[in-house]
């Protein structure tokens, strides 16, 4: 059911019975270290190349995520997959191990979100009952393809932040127990004309309050509705503007509020502004998130993941870098 | 409701209330020339690049459709679109032009019957009334970002195909007069093992075959129940691979079969084996197909677009060629 503009009540509250988190070595000595369910011991996964390093992780949280859920493959009605690489192939190329119908979806980092909000409107209305929705990011694919080779040594700016080397992966059902999945905003775009490629943060934080306000008003809840509302990666920075648009806007984030990119590391790994990456929102909430869901620590929390929807040709032509960010509800 | 393994009947019906295409001058004077809504009188659209260009066509079709509709953007829900160039940008910053809520996917040339099939779930699940499902590719930003740049002059090996300058969009209704979209088979990824990235039809071929068997299987049909079978840009090549390969399954693809890259331009046009890209069998139903499904010349079509699902890095790496093929059932 449609409430407001942008926002969706799911009636049948499609449940999270399955979860699976996949991180490098960086992320896995970083905060959230033991809660996921698996850390590379090195950034090539026993593979040939980072791309293909990118693409394991995704079936390793695919098959993670389905097994922890009590299920096999064939269970699996349809995989709904990106994430940043051009032409989304290390999902592509993951889903090729599955014998599962696949729908690619791209929403640069919002793809986490993306890809729940579609899964439970699919689940909820009765088209399908068991969805695999996982999305991933390494940051040496990243980094080679956004920015400079590797090799290069280049020096980062103070504003930029590190792209997380992490899959994650959530099976939504129309049965079985797990967290539900109670409604969804979806994000409009939203460009505020930064230019700046190593300041996402900045770049995302319009779309991040965009959608925020459009869920609050849809729904007419206020930010201390929720245990938790935590944005994907606006990082240290993007996450601060965050918290100034919405109090220009009559919302105060208290406490309650928090960013998967500015928790994923620890101070001393000097990720400048913090994590980001699809594989940062994507690999806390299907860890710690939804295990302080389980356990009771938070009853209901505000999912958004946010994306840059820049690419390198874009910012060659000149272009700024428009925003997008969705968001789900998740009850217990 | 599921049908068999991959397929979905929508009670709903949901229904084509506005369609748009606007195409370039090469397929302009192709076959269909006199069926596309615009045809536009040079490839850079009054745009500085060919990437600008291209944006402009997948705003251009969009506002067209609405218009056909007789509706006005704010009376669209939500928007699907998604196409071939890296990070899809002609779709997200098309986007960004709308003050409405957006999904990106990705199916690589697959993307309009993903559009369409996904819309059809939302619609038919209740969660939207109106959404505008859009897909576009141009021949001269596909060319410099997949092969070669064009001042290059490159020589076209014979199995080629010629990516066609095309955007189209579909507005999809859950009310209204129209053709009804009243089922859609989701595709698995396929992959025989192609490695020549010039040869496109022979890398989809699979998938196609693999949809179709499905949809066969899941709904009980045989191809002489539809009045036309028409895939997406499989090419001459690509589309008699698949009639080989639908025969060694048992099914004959007989005239009432065609392929719209094979279709798109005439033979003195020199496209080798025919049109690809998004925007081939985009713009060929968002014109040609719906305007006969309008007029009673067809009375039920399978719309099924295929999608080769490579990037220049994994092909680089060695790696062979994945496809993958979505269909949608059109009824008047």
């Amino acid at each position: 059911m449609k409430l407001g503009n942008q926002t969706i009540v799911f009636k049948n509250r499609p449940k999270i019975i399955g979860n699976y988190a996949v991180v490098g070595p960086k992320e896995g000595a970083g905060n959230f270290g033991s809660y996921f369910d698996y850390v590379m011991k090195d950034d090539r996964f026993g593979e040939k190349t980072y791309e293909g390093a990118e693409r394991k992780m995704v079936e390793t949280a695919i098959v993670g995520a389905i097994d922890s859920a009590g299920l096999i493959p064939k269970n699996i009605d349809i995989l709904l997959a990106g994430d940043l690489l051009n032409q989304i192939i290390s999902s592509s190329y993951a889903a090729r191990s599955f014998d599962i119908p696949y729908l690619g979806l791209f929403g640069a980092c919002s793809t986490m979100a993306e890809t729940l909000a579609v899964g439970a409107c699919l689940v909820d209305g009765g088209f399908f009952n068991n969805i695999a929705c996982c999305t991933a990011s390494h940051f040496s694919t990243a980094e080679r393809q956004f920015r400079f080779p590797l090799e290069l040594g280049n020096q980062r700016p103070p504003t930029s932040q590190w792209t997380t080397t992490a899959a994650g992966c959530s099976i939504l059902s129309s049965k079985g127990n797990g967290p539900s999945v109670t409604m969804a905003t979806f994000g409009k775009v939203t460009d505020w004309g930064i230019t700046d490629v190593n300041n996402m943060g900045a770049a995302m934080a319009p779309s991040a309050m965009s959608t925020l306000v459009a869920h609050f008003e849809d729904t007419h809840t206020r930010p201390e509705d929720y245990d938790l509302i935590v944005t994907g990666d606006l990082g240290k920075l993007g996450s601060e503007v965050l918290i100034d648009l919405m109090e220009d806007k009559g919302y105060k984030l208290g406490v309650n509020y928090c960013d998967c990119g500015q928790m994923m590391f620890r101070r001393e790994q000097k990720p400048l502004m913090g994590g980001s990456g699809c594989g940062c929102s994507a690999s806390i909430l299907n860890s710690f998130l939804i295990n302080k869901i389980k356990s009771g620590q938070y009853k209901k929390i505000l999912f958004m993941a946010t994306g840059a929807l820049l690419s390198t040709t874009a910012t060659q032509q000149g272009e700024t870098v428009p925003g997008i960010a969705h968001a789900v509800v998740i009850e217990r």
